[in-house]
């Protein structure tokens, strides 16, 4: 564990209210003529972390970047690096080659190496800013561009290990906090719509994942056969149509039956969270995020309100124990996560 | 609905702590001569039921009793009577018929009438207090058993509608709260031992249920081959047996692990207590019996302890509906249920 520095930042993507919390875009690129991550030996990944490592002393944005050689890092650190949303699962789990990271030290730009491509260039930052965030990676991958020489195909683009990113190799996402949607059960209907644009919806820590706290990752699902500003303009549309979605299901609620049903359910989040004396990261994601509602339906709970975006996030295990120090085994975490809760929360 | 003034008495059988709530003897009887229930015309029925009412005076422990024809009430009254154990599930089903009930006025004795049997006298009372129940029921029905000829064959004793019920008619059972055995896991084990000693093991609302709040009925199963005395004997040592591994259980739970479970649990009951806005009966029942631990966990909780082994009762739609003396609809009830333990319990 040597990142517990880290875990005690506030997390800078994080937006402490509205619908989206953040907004993330990534490019995947690879070197010519070296194999992908999946079929490269461990000197070839060696060689692809080193390429970008002796370039980023030109890159403006990530001069003064970190560099972590993943091998060196433990499971708990990794953990810790995926709930920031700075690795992927994929990355994170990694137990050969060469994974990296390299990201600025407001962690708003970052770079996974060795991932399923040789990059995977990163920007994130709070609320809808798709466009800034596109704004500043397009900007860095241009520089890196000029110095490292990446896999383009007049015809196809950006070569890149799945066919699925090929072309722009362009990733837009958000990540929507959907509460009214989910109680009205709108929620399946609304994904096979989205499906039909080319939108997918994933759960809380991305692919494969279920969704926690009615908390949805949605994103592009095809990179080919539209420039980025398109793909960027058209993904932006779709994600206000959903904000518009969610705020008529919140206006739903706002009355009859389902008014009462959710202020019962914001209502025991609060008990469970004031009392509960152990817990789990998902039944806490829950409550939390049943809290970011009380405004919304006119309810009067008291709590630190400026904790309580990052604790959805912060509560999870490789913050927990990156912040205490200590390898906490499941019970006694779950234990030290309600007495955490409750002191930033209820003091 | 009738019985409000019913709903709003304390149910006398309640045990404010212990593990033994109640405990309840009854005995079937039928009439010579004149079929069973299930046989029997509603003329015939009527016959049965006029029988024993035209007896009542001359009994002394029910010369005040009150007397029901079941046909003049309605669902939730008849609910009200089996949530105060004065009748059973059957009995309050009944649409054909002449259903009766016969209860004196502090319910320690009553006789449901054309049940399974013409007759099923009962007598309850609180704690463990088999042999009192005893003694009161046998005195009834010898006087009974003067005046109303009752089928009794010389081999076989007390004739019955159901045949494990033939010989003494008797049976004898406990309502018993059983946490500590149930949260160590140790009921499907207790379960079967009991039932290898004839000895039934039934849920909230006895046969046929399930168990909520970790209150289950234990009863004979066998009426036949044994006096009553003996057998009355033989159930109150199990009882006690049963009373030792609970007590057993506690004492493991008083340690480690299990202790900080049961107190969250506990904890977590008295939160969603305090904060639901809506709550059915199964919930409340299951959270109500937590909070009847905070003593021996040595915890420090702050509400009505007069009126919570009440409410685990209390709080089921008969009640709540004689005692708001208005039919409430499912949704409506559970926001009602909710704000009356508020009221109650934390006030």
């Amino acid at each position: 564990m040597k990142l517990n520095n880290l875990a005690t930042n506030r997390i800078p993507w994080v937006n402490d209210n509205g619908t989206v919390i953040s907004s993330r875009i990534r490019l995947a690129r690879n070197i010519s003529k070296v194999p992908f991550p999946c079929k490269a030996s461990k000197n070839e990944q060696a060689g692809v972390f080193d390429a970008i490592v002796g370039v980023i002393p030109e890159i403006i944005e990530l001069r003064n970047a970190q560099v972590l050689r993943l091998n060196d890092y433990d499971k708990i650190d990794r953990r810790l690096l995926m709930e920031r949303h700075l690795v992927s699962y994929d990355l994170a789990s990694k137990a050969t080659g060469e994974p990296g990271l390299i990201f600025n030290s407001n962690e708003e730009v970052s770079v996974m190496v060795n991932e399923e491509d040789h990059y995977r260039l990163q920007s994130i930052s709070q609320g809808l800013s798709i466009a800034h965030s596109w704004n500043m990676l397009s900007a860095i991958d241009d520089s890196l561009n000029e110095k490292l020489n990446f896999a383009f195909h007049e015809r196809y683009g950006f070569l890149t290990s799945c066919p699925t990113n090929t072309g722009t190799g362009l990733r837009a996402s958000c990540l929507l906090h959907l509460p009214a949607l989910a109680m009205t059960e709108s929620m399946e209907k609304l994904v096979s719509g989205l499906l039909k644009m080319n939108i997918s919806v994933r759960g809380f820590y991305g692919e494969g994942s279920q969704p926690l706290g009615d908390i949805f990752q949605v994103s592009n699902a095809v990179s080919l056969g539209k420039s980025e500003t398109e793909l960027i303009e058209n993904f932006e549309k779709i994600v206000e149509t959903v904000i518009k979605y969610e705020q008529e299901a919140k206006n739903k609620i706002s009355m009859g039956t389902l008014k009462a049903r959710m202020e019962d359910r914001i209502s025991r989040a609060y008990g469970i969270l004031t009392h509960a004396r152990a817990i789990d990261s998902e039944e806490a994601i829950g409550h939390l995020t049943k809290l970011k509602l009380t405004d919304d339906m006119g309810m009067n709970l008291s709590f630190n309100r400026d904790q309580l975006d990052q604790l959805v996030f912060i509560i999870q295990p490789g913050h927990l124990q990156e912040m205490e120090n200590s390898i906490l085994e499941e019970t006694r975490r779950d234990i030290y996560r309600a007495e955490f809760i409750r002191k930033r929360l209820f003091n």
